[in-house]
């Protein structure tokens, strides 16, 4: 048993890791595109980090954690998410106090929760986040709900719904908050044990519960929407209004809720009605904090995120039944008989490869029949065959695999020879 | 202070993080050429699986494992290494079945170790490896010598130096082991505490001693190169013909031993004597370990393999003082003066930033001239300016930075635009 996988992860296996990388390097891309840079904050960090910056209320804090004791007797825990390392770094780094302002920065990397075990949820799953810590201009809203929408478009995902709602600022929230309690006092009795927390603690979180969802009460609570002051209300216009100018479509939905307690004003989801999946699935959400940086020790500070798991971005294109443009060909697989053709072939294949060019060869001591099987197995592009004649000559037989076609090159011209073959045949 | 980093680790920040980027783009570009693909397993594993795979005797599994039990009660340990679970996921997902063989793989990503940190050793740090697994064949041995010194040699190091040894197989092992346990017998109580208990489990390992590296009986001990049978000596020799066909500059050390239990035949370092290290200083190391996979539950392969640190990578780069060729210039800063020029700037920077081009723009509420002194800090190639006139003329002003020469280019047009002057001026 113990040298199985640990129960909730997965090995990805070639055949399937081309596949991450694939996505990996694109959502970079994306990123340079917009400008974000990358942060690599370690695997773990001091557990009240997170007790802090993900919130005490929450499930993953209260439920989810992988926490240990060092050898040094420090409490420390694996991320369950990426926000509140970024923030500590951003604070710990003094990353304000740089010119170039907002720090606007990207995260790509495992995270750990220790939940039950499902389709598309392991207990370690590969997140990418973006940060823009800063600006509390409405513009940065839209730009991070662009590039949170464009990371899934961008592989050609189109059964995506953008959901959009704000909860406003403190002065909002408080007013909701008491709304909320005033609401929901009368049915305490009714809620679950979870529910009657969250109303002391976090009011809020009750409209999240999964347990209580069907309650009348529900229904009939007051929206955070009714309660906006000014400037929330206007600020949530405006981040509509720019989503408009951009021509990125979104629907307002005024019950969404964040499972994280440090969020405020902009939050959104961004929602599958893929039919593979059967029913409309969310795929991954992001919002404003701007309280957040200070809850971890920095100056007051505008923020805003955004993190989608990859796992579940990979769900949503199988959903789809779309293919990722992989290219799974050999360029060459090097074939040589006898002792001295197998020499020469390490040494020619020692220096295509530094030049560049991707080659293959045996291993296996295998015939040369049975090589060309395994070149064709490899799907190569070209076999350069290196039996005796060829080497009494010192020329190497190169055949194109896809028209059949052969050459004789001298082993002196091999690499330039390839290296223009390919740079033409793609 | 628990806001702060653990101990050991560190935070790799914008400006830092692109030279990680490069290097591992760089080394999986390296891998695709010799057709060794990725494989990713869990960043922890049962803790039985290190005590087995990388054996008990070492320091590794003796001092230096993150070990904890999971809220199921199972013992995991933060991964130490990457060979052990590589070979436990080529056991588990019986890719010893898979008719490309041998089987050739790939890994980068975050280790642990518990050490004293210090510079260039930290508790949480990136190993790339390889592994190939399927194959006794001495050309394996001499691609993963050839793969492990590109590694370095393609970022353009030069101090290095290729250390090798054989230990032989395991009846090689055996003579040489007896003939270790009479040399240090005598020197028995001279030795400090941890050779003592080696000398009984695994005496090989005396030879690495840090405490006891100036002892008489050091100098003397019995090479294990005098012990290799004829399979085993015939074995080196035709490793050590392969590296010289291929040019490959090495030298033979009979006493390298390397730290792990599991390794037999070749075995090797990397060492750096770039005199920005003061000393001569091992980048690292790899062997073969045709046991291992049968340790683990397989079936009996053999196998060989390599890993490196990015850590020691950069500070062999940084003793040598090689830069690497990054480009941190921004292709275009988008410059937009009023409420209507901001919402048009939204919308063109949104359609550039989709059609493959890098933009950024000001969310700080700058006034003009704080806009140009952005796009300056970021290195802008081009600035796009939207103001009053512009606007009026539906044009945007387009100053190439570097030339100073101005255009004006209609809205329609600028993607267009900008995609002809960013791949000419490259």
């Amino acid at each position: 048993m113990s040298m199985k996988l640990p129960r909730g992860t997965q090995d990805i296996l070639p055949g399937n890791s081309e596949k991450w990388q694939y996505i990996e390097e694109n959502l970079k891309d994306l990123c340079n595109r917009y400008n974000y840079k990358e942060i690599r904050t370690p695997l773990f960090e001091h557990t009240e980090l997170f007790q802090r910056g993900v919130g005490d209320t929450t499930d993953i804090v209260q439920k989810e954690m992988y926490t240990f004791e060092d050898r040094g007797g420090r409490s420390l825990t694996l991320r369950p998410e990426g926000t509140a390392s970024v923030v500590r770094s951003f604070v710990e780094n003094k990353l304000f106090g740089l010119p170039n302002q907002p720090t606007k920065l990207f995260y790509i990397g495992p995270m750990f929760r220790y939940e039950r075990p499902q389709q598309g949820r392991t207990r370690q799953f590969v997140q990418f986040g973006i940060e823009a810590l800063g600006s509390a201009d409405p513009g940065v809203d839209a730009e991070v709900l662009a590039l949170a929408m464009s990371a899934y478009q961008e592989f050609g995902l189109k059964s995506l719904k953008l959901v959009i709602n704000s909860l406003g600022d403190t002065e909002s929230r408080e007013s909701h908050r008491q709304a909320l309690v005033n609401h929901f006092d009368p049915h305490r009795e009714e809620l679950c044990a979870d529910c009657q927390v969250r109303l002391d603690k976090n009011p809020l979180r009750v409209l999240d519960c999964k347990k209580d969802r069907n309650h009348p009460a529900m229904a009939t609570a007051p929206s955070i929407l009714e309660h906006l002051n000014e400037y929330s209300r206007n600020y949530f216009e405006q981040v509509k209004a720019n989503l408009d100018t951009m021509g990125i479509n979104y629907v307002v939905d005024k019950n969404l809720v964040r499972g994280l307690d440090y969020y405020n004003h902009t939050a959104f989801e961004i929602m599958s009605d893929a039919e593979g999946f059967g029913a409309i699935t969310t795929l991954s959400g992001g919002g404003r904090y701007n309280g957040l940086v200070e809850e971890i020790g920095g100056p007051e500070t505008p923020g805003i995120g955004f993190a989608l798991s990859i796992e579940r971005l990979l769900m949503a294109l199988e959903a789809e039944g779309i293919e990722l443009p992989l290219d799974d060909a050999l360029d060459c697989y090097f074939i040589a008989i006898g002792e001295e053709a197998e020499k020469q072939a390490l040494k020619l294949t020692y220096e295509l490869r530094k030049s560049g060019i991707q080659v293959d060869k045996d291993y296996m001591q295998r015939k040369m029949k049975a090589q060309f099987k395994a070149a064709d197995r490899y799907n190569a592009k070209y076999v350069l065959i290196l039996g005796e004649n060829e080497l009494a000559e010192q020329k190497i037989n190169v055949k194109n695999m896809d028209t059949g076609d052969q050459v004789q090159i001298a082993f002196e011209n091999i690499t330039e020879h390839m290296k223009k073959e390919l740079a033409g045949g793609e």
